[in-house]
């Protein structure tokens, strides 16, 4: 058994782990291992968002532009594409990619093609929404954790790693998910500010950038049963999805209450459109402490955590994983284009606005 | 909002509490208070054990006689009463006493009077059960918690002590139990070795010790409807009551698997053996990780903590309550005379003896 945070990224302790060294969790998970020229991570949402399958044509093209560009120089390593209705009956499309180099990123995005594409007026006239919401966590701003240790069929951030732990010890109780992050061996985590509307006007469309504040978090929460089979199946589509379901709506629609910015549940696509058999929860909170205060009180997760408790040691081709990080303030971009005025950062941005 | 850690327990951090500074729990809870010169209390479970009605009287005259020997000198501060009905089907009468100068205690124990009885052969020819179960856990060893702030209400150690504080900031959390009790700011509170038959053999009945280790944990959790009436006391009884005792049964079938060696949830009852609106549980963990454990992660807790979660807020009359305490080997005593080989400590002493 090891410890979920590697090596390199051991330092000493100003605050304790909630476990002591003799530990033992009640069953095995791993997390994606990243050699040490790995300092900072990039995490970037492509969104469309449309009205009406009439535009949906229009939509998966935008899709495909934004795939095209991936694979333009300093492209991303890895990508995967989602569709989901967010609670206003809008059809959301995402393209999220990894970057393993910021630098290479930058380039990216400031290159001609894609500057070129994105600040271009016709994305104004295109008849449907576009956002793009950047994150950058450093090495020892995030976590991940899997139920598996394939890493060659790691998702997320895992996919731009270089391979898998051995069983790592910090799981299976509460607080487990801050002890896996590094940088909890000397800080809180803790929020700054709110959040912001730094241009434009939701309630008038167009483009608007929010600012976020230091230490917002997010966290990716997949789910993979494209080889699960026969009672396996059955068991995540019966009894384990319903629940995530719920709880994920749940955090949807009530997000102001309990510090979730956004939460968007969306199911894999490819590049056609057509459903995969994996989906995950996209879920930006206030804070660390937000997200776990809601993970071990709310019934709507203490569900949906039962029942994986219950499941856990039987699981055999069902792959689930997550990957949670903060980031410092000017590691965050958040910018919509023609979105309607409840979309990612932009509901809690007015609200914050409104109540300043 | 003050810490649950008392001004004069409080010392310099090894380790950490869970929460940041800023942290707020969702709702008001209290702790008891006592003056510094409060160095280490006493509580000690005197049981009565018997089977079949006829032996009910004799039960009763031993309970009353315990009774009568708190009157004495130095006699407790504090007791209560309580019936429960074991696993194995044995009528258990315990009377619970608490000791603010284990001194004073010591001086009770060992008098003429109570050393007399207790030592006695006719213990042994009386046709019932006896038990005691004696910790002491210094000040800085336990940690209390009230739905209320009336300290003349308080139950078990609470009673003991001399006030109520303020709203505490630690709870609301899992780790908050562990984070009330003043040691875990330098002490993980681990367990060292294992339970022990000293002398006896629980098959044979007759006289049996048992020998504890450092760190075993004791939660008593408390529950008092008396002067709960209408749709409050229909609240509790209908869906807190069942749940509860759900979790408690539980617990008490299978500690071995949870590192739970002994689990009585009892009512309290009068001299006479009438019942009253008051129950608690009296559970013995093999370490207070064990316990946080359970707590957090066991469906048969999170369904009593979810219902708590949801109706504290509404709660006028009911009063709950629970007291966690860890202690040193040697503040331990553990004696049984003529009990079943399952009771208390005898259980899982024996399989540990086994097992060695």
């Amino acid at each position: 058994m090891e410890s979920s945070i590697d090596k390199h990224l051991v330092c000493p302790r100003r605050l304790s782990r909630r476990v002591a060294d003799d530990y033992q969790p009640p069953f095995p998970l791993f997390v994606a291992r990243a050699a040490e020229d790995l300092k900072q991570v990039v995490m970037a949402y492509f969104g469309i968002q449309y009205q009406g399958q009439d535009k949906k044509p229009a939509a998966l093209a935008a899709l495909r532009k934004i795939v095209d560009l991936f694979a333009g120089n300093d492209g991303p390593l890895s990508y995967d594409l989602t569709h989901h209705v967010d609670a206003y009956g809008y059809d959301n499309l995402i393209a999220v990619a990894y970057w393993r180099d910021p630098a290479a990123h930058c380039r990216w995005l400031r290159s001609t093609a894609v500057a070129g594409w994105w600040d271009s007026d016709e994305r104004l006239a295109d008849g449907i929404g576009y956002f793009r919401e950047i994150v950058s966590p450093r090495a020892e701003q995030y976590e991940t954790l899997f139920t598996h240790a394939q890493a060659e069929k790691y998702q997320g951030v895992g996919a731009i790693m270089d391979s898998a732990s051995g069983e790592i010890q910090e799981h299976g109780y509460w607080g487990s998910m801050r002890d896996r992050i590094p940088i909890s061996q000397t800080d809180w985590m803790s929020p700054s500010g709110d959040l912001e509307i730094l241009s434009g006007d939701p309630r008038r469309g167009g483009r608007v950038t929010v600012r976020g504040h230091d230490n917002i978090a997010l966290i990716r929460s997949g789910q993979d049963w494209r080889e699960a089979d026969g009672a396996e199946r059955e068991l995540y589509l019966s009894e384990m999805e319903p629940p995530l379901r719920q709880g994920m709506d749940f955090v949807r629609d009530n997000g102001p209450a309990i510090g979730c910015y956004s939460n968007r549940y969306v199911r894999n696509i490819d590049l056609d459109g057509n459903l995969m058999d994996e989906t995950y929860d996209i879920g930006y909170w206030r804070s660390l402490a937000h997200l776990e205060r809601w993970a071990e009180s709310h019934p709507s997760h203490l569900k949906i955590f039962v029942t994986f408790f219950r499941v856990i040691t039987g699981l055999q081709k069902l792959r689930l994983y997550h990957e949670v990080s903060v980031f410092d303030l000017s590691d965050q971009l958040y910018e919509y284009i023609n979105c309607h005025s409840n979309t990612g950062m932009l509901r809690d941005a007015s609200i914050q606005a409104m109540a300043a």
